[in-house]
């Protein structure tokens, strides 16, 4: 037979990852004949070619199996081989050759694991690292909407135990399409002899095993459920993910944020058992940005060291300056973006903000600018430190704590409009990240306003 | 009646908010006499007289009253002018005068509201502002242990479609106290015949009202809950909390901390609808705080003054080298706040920490102060910008990084920890407020540096 001939050949192709030719060449094949061909293949090559399969002809390929050979060929997609294999594909590829598995044998793949393996498993399913698919569970109970409410508790009270939840049960149509969802209590008031479509209301939350998983976050707190029901792209119900699931996702992507607030890239394992070279890695990267960043604040000082020489009492002042201005955009960024991470603010919103961050980036500047002039004329009556310009001393400093305020609040609260806009996460323009930015600027406002001020009197 | 010349005396006592008074004089009545003397006080005063009893006391007097007055007294403690009041106080005199309503009291009162009264009416429950209690609902299933299997499960198709979650049963003996939970699956897997203590196993998670919330979002993360059962501070079973409060709960804690380390007081209203004054408000205080620290740079400087004046060069790299300081500080007190946040770290760690973190200042200092020399010498090459002793100049500078990094990576590191010590919020050592400790020393390290390296030639 010709799968007799084929098989060492598939083999091959396997063995030397030529994946892509191998999808190719059995595009063209009738289910039935791959079906044939996967019999003869070795335990650990079949998931390989089946995974390669298109979903629909997946579908068809694996009803052609004969039961005991199903069970088998599950098993082995849920093998270590294969996971290897896809962990050493790069992602894009991973996407490219293995689409989606077909529903049926999702939900046969999830039920074959144990709680354990199916955290490591849910990779196979070819969805998105960040994705509701890498969260499901198959322990939900669904029923049919030509079934009567007895038979509907009868099944509940059979397999519920097995369920995560049994407070909400999913009604499905005959191919697996989810129609419905029905609270417990709904069933348990209706006349038991009703058909379960009777009390339907087809009007359902559910999500997509691609949907982010900040969704379901988002829609859990939204409608108050600690479950959602997922269904692949098909719309077919394949699993629910649960509200205890999501809360450790939550709690990983906040750490994330959290991170790249402080100016470092996110670390997603425990401080404790971060090897130090990682550690280190992932602080150096950040750190050497900013601080090359920052050089261009040595370059913009060689600008105005005459300046300086002329009159040092304005280098006092440099520190006392800049890190107001990092401190105000830091402000401003930590509020704005989280504010988008919860979803309280959107892209659309950026003028509403930018016309509060323009009166709250006046406001603290003018209470510095005050406190600033204070502090000057004080320590000027106190200990004559200032020299006998120090009145315009202290209003350039006044001055320019006005405009670095305003200039920091405006730009922790622009950028991370700008960089979501561009597709970016938000998050990253960190506390030093801005502080960086308007350190810069800072200075250049300061020696603006001091030349201003200050020519024919200390400059 | 003695009750009838009394209950015009308690009504000023009320009226003139004489509390404690009342409350002294209260305790040494019998409970029959305070039942007899609640009846002849007008509804409105009732629920306040009532709240000033102890809890064992507040108990038999409500024993006392008849069911109707029960069910009256219980409507008025719910009722918005006992809530008025109770928010007037002050929470240390809130806590002192009215103590933890009796579990039966509570469970009724709890069962009496619907979902919206019971979010505002909580806060009467008398527990903290962010403890489990304010959290707990009535929608529980609890069952005895002497009932039988058949029994239990009778009840909970009876009363089961009101409760939160079926999936646990939960225990209680005669007194209401919990003993145990039981998942459902065990009572339907168990003979009907037998009796509900023969399959408890005693063993069970559970809340005190009076636990803080984050304790919650840590145990249902470790085992796995969708709710938990809450008991008061006698082990009697008074509600349950669920996840979706929870999450929410969560998120409020997380945008404090954020906000927090992001250098501003927490604001837990939405950024779009905080009043334009208390955004600027909880803005201006830390803000202010910062700079009234970073006023001792200018101090420093001034003692510096000087050595900048001989040596100008090196004030160009004063903004550079305490930007560094502050960001390597950001970035390791984000570090070490989120893992404490988030339970990976205790205080018993501190050495840990702080032997990794010295490595870590030790090997990104060290990554700074090369870039920071080559910076210097590629900058000579090509500009001649830092005069003859260039090479002096750079080494002060890259010494100088190493120790400001090292220092800054230290301090925000430790700083968390003295917080948390001291039982301050760790998150309160802010980017910012590590930033502006930095900064001082930061010029200190410099200053010491440049004195010892280039006394002789440029100082």
């Amino acid at each position: 037979m010709l799968q007799e001939l084929l098989a060492p050949e598939i083999r091959k192709q396997i063995e030397n990852k030529n994946y892509t030719t191998l999808k190719d060449t059995i595009s063209g094949w009738e289910p039935i004949v791959i079906a044939d061909l996967l019999l003869k293949l070795p335990a650990e090559d079949q998931p390989v070619l089946f995974r390669l399969l298109a979903r629909e002809k997946a579908a068809d390929v694996f009803a052609y199996l004969p039961a005991e050979e199903q069970e088998q060929l599950l098993t082995n997609l849920a093998n270590t081989h294969l996971r290897t294999l896809l962990e050493e594909l790069d992602p894009d590829d991973r996407t490219r050759l293995f689409e989606e598995l077909p529903a049926e044998i999702t939900q046969k793949l999830m039920a074959l694991l144990s709680p354990e393996e199916l955290r490591e498993a849910r990779k196979l399913l070819g969805y998105p690292g960040d994705s509701i698919g890498r969260l499901m569970t198959p322990d939900y109970i669904a029923i049919h909407p030509d079934w009567t409410i007895s038979k509907s508790l009868e099944y509940i009270r059979k397999y519920g135990r097995d369920a995560e939840t049994v407070n909400v049960i999913y009604i499905v149509d005959e191919k697996g399409k989810l129609i419905d969802d029905l609270r417990l209590r709904t069933l348990i008031l209706s006349d038991t002899d009703q058909k379960v479509s009777s009390v339907m209301d087809n009007h359902f939350v559910s999500l997509s095993a691609y949907d982010d998983q900040e969704k379901g976050v988002r829609l859990m707190q939204d409608y108050d459920r600690v479950a959602l029901p997922v269904t692949d792209s098909a719309g077919t119900l394949i699993g629910i993910v649960t509200v205890d699931d999501i809360l450790d996702v939550l709690e990983e992507e906040t750490t994330e944020d959290i991170h790249k607030l402080g100016g470092l890239e996110a670390i997603d394992t425990p401080y404790l058992s971060t090897p130090f070279p990682l550690l280190v890695k992932k602080r150096a990267r950040w750190l050497v940005f900013l601080f090359l960043g920052e050089m261009l604040t040595a370059t913009a000082m060689g600008y105005f060291q005459t300046e300086i020489a002329r009159a040092v009492v304005l280098a006092l002042f440099i520190p006392l300056i800049i890190s107001s201005g990092g401190n105000s955009g830091s402000q401003a960024a930590t509020l704005i973006i989280r504010a988008m991470a919860v979803g309280e603010i959107t892209l659309h919103d950026w003028w509403r903000v930018m016309r509060r961050e323009i009166f709250s980036g006046l406001s603290l500047g003018a209470i510095l600018g005050v406190i600033g002039f204070l502090r000057i004329f004080i320590w000027q009556q106190l200990f004559h430190l200032y020299g006998v310009h120090w009145v315009l001393v202290g209003t350039t400093v006044t001055f320019t704590l006005l405009g670095v305020v305003m200039w920091g609040t405006l730009s922790g609260s622009m950028l991370p409009f700008i960089l979501r806009r561009f597709g970016l996460d938000p998050a990253t323009s960190s506390a030093p990240f801005v502080a960086t930015l308007v350190d810069v600027t800072g200075l250049v406002i300061y020696f603006s306003i001091a030349a201003l001020l200050l020519s024919g009197t200390l400059l």
